[in-house]
């Protein structure tokens, strides 16, 4: 599947945008790619949300020669479990992102130079109300399915509570309804990290010489370890050292990922996406969780995955039967894997089916019982 | 308890003491502080082992109005589970420590200089190799008892592997037979925070005006992330800020913990007692994990905890399993609590009777079994 980014963008006279915190954007660009056809009646749309260090780029690839699909490209396309021949799908990359869409790294038009740390607080809902504009300009009326892991997850989940009306049913895998106090110490060693490189300089280092690429890679390295889990690390690296002897196997593996994040992300986008994922919380706008659990009206499923460091599945089933227990329909699922919280993106076998039964199988049967009560 | 802090200095004509890396020390100090009375045939003696940033002051206060004792000292003294009424209890401060015994902050008497990078790479083993001569120099002829949780529990077992026919019995509590790869993956970000941050200048610092203090402070957090637990956080914190609302609670703990870590910690020292932990692994002199437990003849009690992020409990009783299925006498026990890993300087109350009963009703056991045999 041949794919292509596309770019919209809209002025405050256009669209008027003002960000939870009270920010008012001059413009805004949102990078994007779709796959499949809308139908007339602008129903057959599937919504994708990426993860924190994720982007736009969700499946397919850019040229013939091109060799790296996008991140979802085993479950996204034709006869695939989100079938582009069915629903059309769209992915987009977050606000205050790195990839496309603006963020701190944009040019302001107010200052002609990088936001830096000028770019507004934003929040998970930021996101989800920039992607419900995004769908309005596409023509989208309703949509099918929200899905997301992590941050996506986040997402996937706001958008049932924001626009109950908009979204037949999420899929929320591994995340939960607001961030949990352990992700948000492991979140602050990230920000402390990049803070603390003096070549952050308070943000702004778009134009000197070095940038804060020891705080970066730590924060990527933290990031990183929980994302997976100790049963993969015995697995796969176990003590051993690299060739050289020179250091453990995991050592160099987390090494790698450190820096070579440094070539595809922004030290300041990290931070403010970091900083939205602590302030998630589905009830603030409504003063209680209960409250902003009864706005629900998609099918949830919550996918857990087992060796989540970050995300535990008891939290997710707690969640679950919240909503079961306030009227709503929701379900769990679990991926029994080694892999981690990254098993999103990695254990396409086990979730696909998920999806897919989710999607399909489950929704006729909820078609069969509204239609007979 | 009033108690006294000691030290004991010889040089390499006295006593040599080689690392297993191959360094001869001129000199080396060790601190100490000792409980109770030592016996006539020198063999009612327990060595207490401190963890990664602990140090020899285990119990009793220095003077009548210092206010804060030592840090076991609810198990530690008179009538209590370690009983210095009846016991003589030693607990001295670690090779390559920063608060008495010779580390990378101490003098280098080659150079007049401290030691800094030219510290040589140390491992458990050269720690308790040290202690062993400080026993002797005590003039102990045999331990009742090792003890001691995380490194303190990595000294404990690795007594027993050394020295099988001096230690009578040793409880390891949440500390494994070698570091996981888990615990090297978070050690490696707080080596890499330190040795990344400009101010630690190769490890040269102790003239200069700056020291590593990012670096430190960053190392603790990710440490003491590690030492908690998700529902100890969920409890104490859950997502509420700090009276001005600018940080979550949690934020400002680690943060409170990262700084105050610096007045009493030298971050060389730290890293020299990462590496340390990271290289830990009892099987290495002896080519395969069963002939190192094949050397032990104490008996053993792990003691894991229920929530350690860091040292799981099914690693303890994977161990305990296999030293028992190798002919050997080890137990296991449990703490049940939400503390995470530091359960072990906290939940004294739960900690004391596992203790004592293992200690004594456990050992008269074993000695009608071993007259009956």
């Amino acid at each position: 599947m041949i794919v292509q980014e596309r770019f919209f963008t809209f002025t405050k006279d256009e669209i008027p945008f003002t960000t939870e915190s009270g920010y008012i954007f001059d413009e805004i660009t949102v990078a994007y790619e779709t796959y499949g056809k809308l139908n007339k009646n602008g129903d057959n749309a599937i919504l994708v949300l990426h993860a924190l260090s994720g982007d736009h780029h969700a499946a397919g690839l850019y040229s013939p020669i091109d060799k790296k699909p996008g991140w979802w490209d085993p479950l996204i396309g034709p006869g695939k479990p989100l079938d582009s021949n069915k629903y059309y799908i769209i992915c987009s990359n977050v606000l205050g992102g790195c990839r496309g869409t603006t963020g701190p790294s944009s040019i302001n038009p107010k200052t002609g130079k990088p936001y830096a740390a000028d770019f507004p607080v934003i929040n998970i809902r930021d996101m989800v109300r920039l992607q419900k504009i995004l769908l309005a300009y596409l023509g989208v009326k309703r949509l099918v399915l929200v899905i997301g892991g992590s941050m996506g997850g986040m997402q996937a989940l706001e958008w049932a509570v924001t626009y109950p009306d908009f979204v037949d049913s999420a899929v929320v895998i591994a995340a939960t309804e607001r961030l949990s106090p352990l992700a948000i110490a492991y979140n602050y060693v990230a920000i402390k990290a990049i803070t603390g490189d003096l070549n952050w300089n308070n943000g702004n280092y778009y134009n000197n010489k070095k940038s804060p690429d020891i705080g970066l890679s730590l924060a990527r390295m933290v990031g990183t370890i929980t994302y997976k889990s100790d049963m993969l690390f015995k697995k796969r690296f176990g003590r051993n050292r690299t060739n050289d002897g020179s250091m453990f196997q995991v050592e160099s593996y987390l090494n790698y990922h450190g820096v070579s994040f440094l070539k595809r992300f922004d030290a300041n986008s990290y931070l403010y996406l970091l900083q939205a994922m602590n302030l998630h919380d589905i009830s603030t706008p409504y003063g209680s969780l209960n409250r902003a659990i009864e706005r629900i009206r998609a099918r949830l499923l919550l996918v857990g995955i087992e060796t989540d460091l970050l995300y535990f599945p008891k939290d997710l089933k707690e969640f679950v039967q919240r909503v079961n227990s306030l009227g709503g329909n929701a379900k769990y699922s679990e991926i029994s894997t080694l892999q981690g919280h990254d098993s999103f993106l990695i254990d396409f076998d086990k979730l696909g089916p998920i999806i897919k039964g989710f999607l399909e199988v489950d929704y006729v049967e909820y078609q069969k019982n509204v239609s007979t009560m």
